[in-house]
């Protein structure tokens, strides 16, 4: 990249304090910038780092004294350098314009302007694609999916049939949509499958991770909410059901039928039993175990998941347990000190009978 | 679809009550349906939901009394429903059928009668596969592994060399069969590679979920035993085995040599330490981590692992602990209170002499 | 394989106990083993295998008396064995010389001495490829990355752009590289891309098992160190970095930022927190939830994770826990039944006011 600071603080609507004229050449971190970089103070805990990075300009969120930087002053400034990286950054090379000569278009596939389709990719009949489609080598796509404009299909993505994706939908390197939810009616001891029927909707700018898996549905749909993001290993199984701008981070799983509201956050590997409801804005913390829905804007942790208050003074008090049992072991030898040594002055008859 | 009720039930072996020459358009769940649509009751808890669905006609196990739609009664509506969608509802839509073009088929394959091998398949030499293949598109299937009749594998499945799979096998996109197992040997702070040249053997009628991953044995066989299903995201490390018709839910791992008998569940994303033996029947509820054996038809919860009525009592208890050190901390100030009463009775000497 | 006990024990440096013109044709382990077959034993707790097994021969750290095998006696089996396994065990067969005829290269591509690419791989423009790479099928080599020699891309890799790979690095089917890591600005509600600029650099003798996935930095670099194992399915977020020699187990979590050590083990499931350190040689075991940085050599437990022995205490405490609760119960009562006694004997005037 060759811009100004003048470039950047425009494009972000920024105030510059500095040389406006100065070149900036790279991209970075306060930490690891070299001179000729622009970087960005998100949180205020790192602003000694001003005083040590050798980048050129910084994204402030409010100007700094004494710091030899150039400052762009910005009211977002974590949201401003992912628009200047946008711009100006290393971008992705996607397949070609065009369709390349080796991909396999099924009859009756209708793709839409400026599609970018690479070699082996394997788009099944009836499918119809949006503009400006980025489908990346070996990329499956079923017969009768339906694809919106926008949209990216990293190498080796599979999209079975009869899936729907919204606008604007990126789906990384090995995604699986659509594959057949885990379904079977056991017979005499053996399980017969149950067909699954049902189908994957993915709203618009929906983002899905490396090797994510998401169900079609038994019967009806599987739906992503628009807005949703999910990360990587992220099992999502049949007939479950996103509400708008969720975050499903890496690692989870989200059992059959179970639905969220909007803003629902699925921290790291939790895990969420089917058939449950999970209000807006709940957040579900790392590792946690849901098997109980929980209602709108409840943090929970733990496994069985429980509110974040009561489950950390649970965790408090079992690291305490080990002395805890100590006590009451000791307490045990003084209350029968105490039983003794009282029995040794009022006759014990008399307790005896009060205890009957 | 089109069907009338007669030929559901016929299919089933049902009895109608009600217009047994209906026409029938649509499957769906009760909550879901359309007129036109057959659905079904397993769940008597769900009674109430045949007074205000659309569906024209439904699937029960007891005739229903006062509900306005045509009934099939049959002993498991569950199953029954489950035919009826096998029968009449939408189907995936296999490659063509014959080897496309582009399958790359190497030298002395043998491939059974009516196979239907889509594009970019690459099938190794000396491969041999039965009756009725369907391979998708970007299938590799390696260098002499034997695969029985009427299996499928889906797009981007990976079959590594000399596996052996059985007849009516289910391959989900992106799973991987005989990777490497995990195993080096230490020397020195340097881990070279076990080299990993066993196999992995699947037995008849499993069915394994996207994007899982079942590694070959160090030496031997990696084993999954007829009929275990297997769901998306699932660890089968080197030389496990399981018996017949297990049921592991996504995200679960097993580690290395350990055995699960017939019958064995383990719920989504369990943990199984390697070397361990599972018996026949026992049930690994959701997120158990296991690291010691588990005997027949025992019910295991928590981490590390208990017989789960214990680890339920266990977490009513901690649950409860906060409020028992509570009462601990005033029966000290009790007690205390009790020795400074007492002692003021009682010569202290004496007390004294008693401790010691 | 057809080779002499002599041949073995000159391979690994060993000592030969019986007759070395024997002539072995297997390997496997003591209790598969068939007549032929070469075996080891690494740990004492099996050497009453040793007279029960079919094996020809066998390699052992210390001459076994009384046993009627060949013994190679050497100071590390285990270690030897591996060496053996890979000399003259089955091998996986790579692609045939050469590049395929169907492999898609791009501008610009250098690839070195003696490779193997199979069909249909796509190697993107300005690659640069060491000697002796061996790229299986479906394979996805994205613009501008480096890989060093040696090193195997089994089926359906897909190394994203500018990724760089070291000497005798081993990628297991469906491995992602280089995949965008997980971040975004909420502005109002709405969650924008935050764009991942940075790369993946993985360095010499990693290993990386199947549909494991490495996100690429935000910028900078998210890095493997040398001689990392990494088993399958596990997630490597932006930012991460290793250090020599890890062992990380399959189904592993590190999120964003955090840095491994040296010699540092993860095992099964567990997860790490964003922006941890993890000293050299700590041991997190299963299924750990670890949310602070570990010093070095600490081994912990649980989640949240602690010191092993901490952890097992309170573990151990904790299935005390119904008893220890009943007990206070009981002592609740006797100290009532205590106060109530004394009360009794002594005027409860004066202690009353002795507690104000």
């Amino acid at each position: 990249m060759r811009v100004t600071v003048r470039d950047v603080a425009h494009l972000v609507g920024g105030t510059v304090i500095g040389d406006d004229q100065k070149l900036l050449t790279g991209i970075s971190s306060l930490t690891e910038a070299n001179p000729g970089d622009i970087s960005f103070l998100a949180n205020p805990k790192y602003e000694s780092y001003l005083k040590e990075t050798k980048a050129t300009a910084v994204l402030v969120a409010t100007a700094q004294e004494n710091v030899p930087l150039i400052q762009i002053v910005v009211p977002n400034p974590d949201f401003a350098f992912a628009r200047v990286v946008a711009s100006f950054g290393p971008k992705a090379v996607p397949p070609p314009p065009g369709i390349h000569a080796t991909a396999v278009i099924g009859e009756n596939v209708r793709i839409g302007a400026n599609p970018a389709i690479g070699p082996y990719a394997v788009i099944c009949e009836n499918v119809v694609i949006g503009d400006n489609a980025v489908i990346y080598p070996h990329v499956y796509i079923g017969h009768e999916s339906i694809i919106g404009n926008d949209c990216t299909c990293y190498p080796q993505v599979s999209v079975r049939e009869r899936s729907q994706l919204g606008n604007r939908v990126i789906l990384h390197s090995g995604v699986v949509i659509g594959s057949d939810g885990f379904g079977y009616a056991s017979v005499e001891g053996v399980h017969h499958k149950i067909p699954q029927v049902g189908i994957v909707v993915i709203e618009d700018d929906v983002e899905i991770g490396a090797n994510s898996c998401l169900d079609r549905a038994r019967f009806g749909k599987t739906r992503i909410g628009k807005g949703t993001k999910i990360d990587n290993l992220v099992q999502i199984a049949h007939n479950v059901e996103t509400g708008h701008h969720c975050i499903i981070v890496a690692q989870v799983g989200v059992a059959g039928s179970t639905k969220l509201g909007n803003y629902v956050t699925l921290a790291g590997q939790a895990g969420i039993s089917g058939h449950l409801t999970i209000g807006d804005h709940a957040i579900i913390t790392g590792k946690a175990g849901v098997s109980k829905s929980i209602p709108a804007r409840l943090v929970v942790r733990g496994s069985p998941a429980q509110e974040i208050k009561s489950a950390q003074a649970q965790e408090v008090a079992v690291r305490r347990l080990p002395a805890t049992q100590a006590t009451v072991k000791d307490l045990l030898a003084r209350v029968a000190e105490l039983e003794r040594r009282l029995s040794a002055i009022t006759p014990l008859e008399k307790t005896t009978e009060k205890n009957t």
